[in-house]
This record gives structure tokens, sequence and C-alpha cells, in this order.
């Protein structure tokens, strides 16, 4: 067994747990077999309108299917 | 005055806010004189419905009642 | 271009979110321009009658415009 | 669900591997529902005859069963 | 000449370095002019009939052909 | 041969070592054959008369007796 | 929105701001959007001429285009 | 709430302890409501006669008083 | 003697000497003697014309004249 | 009594514990008195044959004879 | 100018001080032109009469005289 | 095959690259077969006249001949 990591940086208006939750989603697209992730650093944006963006670097990791070993 | 630690990784399928939250209430099971908590890593699984379960560990520290200093 | 940084604590009894907002507000209070922030620990207290509160200590940068560059 | 952690120092004389083995097996003495470790610092220790002692802390995960959650 | 990076997490239930030629295995699949690694973190995972898995993140370097720099 | 850790802060008015000092104390009412310790995070409080009081974390390490490796 | 990321070595046998433009090149080869990057980890290497090749690892973050948020 | 920080190097010939109290010395004349502090780099200097000047650096925090949140 | 931060990052289209250079200057008009720096984060930025920005983070030390000590 | 380290990268083309083993042999040639060693950086070389090479970063300590203290 | 490291361990019966003199005290048998020093890794033994001794990794930094650069 | 360190920091008036140069010119006039480096901290310092001094440590990697492994 062999496993991979993508690392994406989920955003959200609303706060940390959306914007990893966005992260998920997008990884989604791309691989299949998603098992877990970890947080890596969390920032911060303001826009012109002072509104805060929550912006969560996930590390996610995937199961790699083409072996059996 | 001596204090120690209790590592407790809390889950939530809600957020990490409640993973802490369940962190606390599984330490306060077991210990006194809870003072204060640090996050450590936070990281996610993916149950088999996609459905992220949140998880926190949190080191929790607590006033030990032996000595006088 | 020149940007410095202030660090800032935010409290919460809500959660790491809204400590952050508390961060950023103490912030643009004392300093223009803000235009990004990084989270650093979060940590937890517990007062007497063990309600939780969050900590978030948030890394703001903000533009110096003092020069031109 | 709530996890907690032992750090073990697993000692062997064969190597890495077999220090590690050594840690989980102490740490199946003491808890039950071992789920996962992480190592952590590798280090050696030379006798009075020269032969090479290996050294591997472990973090050894288990699941804590008294909750619901 | 420019290189890039893949990580991947070789998994054995020999020991860690059966562990690291796994994910070098794997690497070789999909990039050509692979050329070093560096260990990550080395997790281990135990499976209901308590058999430990161990598991070697490796940062596995190789060189790009594309351009002529 | 297998050792485990537990992590105290000790704490001293008079500083440091001081500290330290109390942190192997407690220690040693709760395990057997210590051995040796190493310093964690060093942090300091300031009580309502501005006295400071110096806090250090120690991890101490000990060995367990059970097996004979 | 979503960032991700890639991680590129470029090198140079000029200097570290060289190295870190040789990476941003090749990755403009890869991906679109790309609007900030973080230096890592910096190594050199000599070849048999004794001449000094500058490395510089370069995380580079760009924006995903597929969702709308 | 909301808590700041101020980094001092406190300085002392006759150790760590007095450098540490010299940096909360320092930052009394500065900020109020002074509560706790961390040690971060420990270094030293030698001057001409080979004396030892200790230096520590101490991370300050204090309560911001501003707002009522 | 005492010293203090100010943490400042200096930009520039050149290179990093050159934005650690704009760092010194920014800094030379707040406080005085400056006596050493360390770079810390190297940070880049592409405009909408693909130029690289340079930006060195800089933690800048300078003597605290009050005291005597 | 006091201590010393040398740093050294021991290589194998069996695995990682041969390549400690290496680097304590070498260590034994140039200074007496080892009592312990601490893992560094563990990395891996392909040769053109695609062999792995092991290769482990020890940091060994050693008794300096000199004093009496 | 040119600047060399050593790292010694220092150790001490009385405390941390202590140690960190004892360590430039071994570096100045060995080395000239000391300037400064750094505290690494501080670290405890017990004996068996339970009597601590602390030991304190300094790095100590020299001017190597060679070259006139 | 073995390899050794030496950490050295080069220093410059012009920039981080010639630094990085001076370091390795001294190392070659102390030791044979230098393969790689990397960069350590920077660091700066300004004389009297206000003039920067750029400071870069490098940890240089060369060949041990000794053994045939």
């Amino acid at each position: 067994m062999v496993y991979k990591y993508i690392d994406i940086v989920g955003t959200s208006s609303i706060g940390v747990d959306d914007a990893v939750n966005n992260a998920f989603k997008e990884a989604s697209e791309t691989v299949k077999n998603i098992q877990w992730g970890e947080m890596g650093r969390v920032t911060f944006r303001l826009d012109e309108s002072q509104k805060l963006e929550y912006q969560a670097e996930v590390r996610i990791g995937f199961k790699v299917e083409r072996g059996k070993d």
C-alpha cells in the first residue's frame, strides 16, 4: 500500500472549519480514496471592505491504487 | 506548586472548537484542577460516507495538589 | 514598500474564529492598512465556573506608508 | 470518541524496527485499543563493550472507551 | 536545471527500510530521473490482529528535463 | 529495556534551577528509577505584588521494570 | 477560492535570487495564476571544477480556477 | 479581552535568572498589566576581559485595557 | 543593558539583499542604536505583469538606552 | 565533566541501522569515550543502476578527558 | 572575516549558569577569539545518590584568523 | 562511505551570495572533497558607520576518505 499527499489552501468567509471543508471538496474533484488530512498554516486576508477571509492549508492523504504490495 | 499535562485528542463531526471541548470534557473525568490547554496538531478523518471528522490534539495542564512548596 | 507586524492574542468564549476576529478588531484600533494575518499558538483557559476561553495568537501584517520605495 | 497518547522509548540491540516493536509490546501491557504510533527521537547508547543499543521514542495512540460521544 | 518533489508514504510489514523502498518503487512508476530522497515522518498502524505496519513518508527529488537553463 | 516519560512543570520564586529541582522532587513521589530529564519551555508568571514566578517544564525519563528484554 | 502549491528547486550559478527566478520560470510552464512563493531550504553543490551551484527550494502558490465558491 | 506581547532581551553578568528579571524590569517601564512571559533564545557574549554576559530573550504578555469585549 | 526587536518585511524588485537593506532603512527611521538583525521568512509576490517582488522578513535588534544596569 | 559532539553521515546499501553503525565506526577512529548518539536527518541517494543508498546523519557525543571539574 | 562554531556540553552540580561557564572554560582551552555563544538543549542526569547534574549544550562562536577578507 | 560537516559563518559587505562563497573558501583551506552545503541562519551586523555586514551560516559536507566501506 502506498499513500500520497496533496496540499490545498481552502478559504472561507465563515471560519476555519468551513475553509477546511472547502479544501477537502476541491481535493475530492482531483483524487479518489481520500482518507485523512492535517491542518497546516492558518492565515487570514482582509479585503478592501475589511471583511476577514479565513485560509486553511490542509495536507490531504489518499491511497494510491496501482500496486497490490 | 507543580503542574502536569495530559495530551488528549478530542474529536467532533461539527468542528475544531467542539473537538477541543470534548478533549476538556474527557480530561475533567480523569484529573482535577484543570487550568489551561494548548492546541497541538489538528487532523481530519473521512469515514466511508465521506463525512469529515475533526480531531484536535490538546495538551491540558492541571495543578498537582500534593506539595505546599 | 515595507510591512510591519503586530502580535495580538484575541480571546473569545465562543470559539477560535471569534477569537481571531477580536484580535483583528483590536489591531484596527492601533494601525491602518492591515492586509493579512497568520495564526500562531492557540491556547485555552478555564475560569472557576469551568467555562472555556479560546485564545488565538495572531500575527497581523500592515503596510507602512512612510516611504515610496 | 477521544484518544490519548503514551510516549515510550523502546530499546533493542538489533535495530530501530525492533526497538519500535518493543515500545508497542510494553504499551500493550498497560493500555487497550492501541491504533497507531509515531516515531519520535531515535537515539543510541554504547555500553562498555562498545555494543550499540538502538533507542526509539514512540508516541502511541489509543482509543478511550469511556464516552459514547 | 530544475528539480521537483513528490511526497509518498511507503508502507511495509517488515520494517522502515522496506517501507522506504516501496515509496521509491511507487515514485519510479510516475516520474523519471529520481536522484535522492529524504525521510519525513515515520508512523505505525496496528491492524485488528495487532500486526504492526511501518509507514515511512519520503520526499523524493527528481530532475525536470524540460529546460536547458 | 523500556523507558517512559512524565512531563512536569516545576515552579519556584528563586529561579530556573530551583524550579527544575522541584519538578524532579514531584516526579520522585510518583515513579521510581528516574534517570534523566530535559528542559522544555521556560515560562514566568507575575503575581499581584509583581513578584516573578519561574516555571520550568521538564520531561523526566525513567526505566520501566516490568520486562527483561 | 482554493489555492494549491508546487514545490520547485531552482538552480543557478549566479546566486540565490537567480535560482528563485528559475523556479518561478519552471512553475509558469506548468500552472497558471501564480501569485506568491516562499523560500524553503537553500542548498549548494560544488561541481568538479569547484564552481558553486546555488539551489533554492521555493513553494509556489497558485489559484485553482475550477470552483466559484 | 485582548493581550499583546513585547519581546525584550535582558542581560546580566550574574546569570540567566537575573537577565530574565532585567527584561521584566524594562518591560514594566513601558507597559502595564504584565501577566506572564516565556523564555526565548538564551545567548552569551564575552567582553575583552573574557567576562561572560548572559542574555535572555523574553516574550512578555500584557493585557490591553481598551476594550470591554 | 536591555535590547528590543522590531520585525520588518522589506521588499525589493531587485533581490533579497536589497529587500534586507530596505528593512534596515525603515527601521532606522523609527529606532536608534540598531546593532544587528536576523533573516526570517523570505517570500515572493508576482504582480499582474508577472514581475517578481522579493520580500525579506528581518528581526532587527537595538539597544534600549533608558537604564544604566 | 565536559562533552563534545561530532556529526557524521554514515551510509549503507543495506539499510538505516547499518548506516548508523558505519557512522559510529568512523567516529571511533577519531575520538575516544563515545557514549551516545542521536539520529539526525535520514536521506537516500539512487545511483545510475537505481540501487538505493541509505544515509543516516548521527550526532555522536563523547566525554572530553582534559578537566577534572 | 569568517567564524566557526564548537558545540560543547558543560555540566555542573550547581546549576545551568555554572554549566554554561564550564562549557566556555573548555572551549577556551581549544580555540581563541571566542566571542559569543548560544544555549542549546538543557538536560539533567541523576546519579545513584539522586543528586542532580545540570547539562547545558552551548554552541560557541569564534573568529577564524587566517584570512584578511 | 562516510561524510562529515563543518559549520562556517561567512561574511560579506556585498550580500548573502558572497558571504556563502566566503564560507566555502574558508572551508576549502581546511578540508578536501567538499561536495555540498546548506544555508543555516542568515544574520546582519551594523558597524558604527551604519554599513550592513551580511553573515551566512553554512553547513558544508565533505567525504571522509579513510574507509573503503
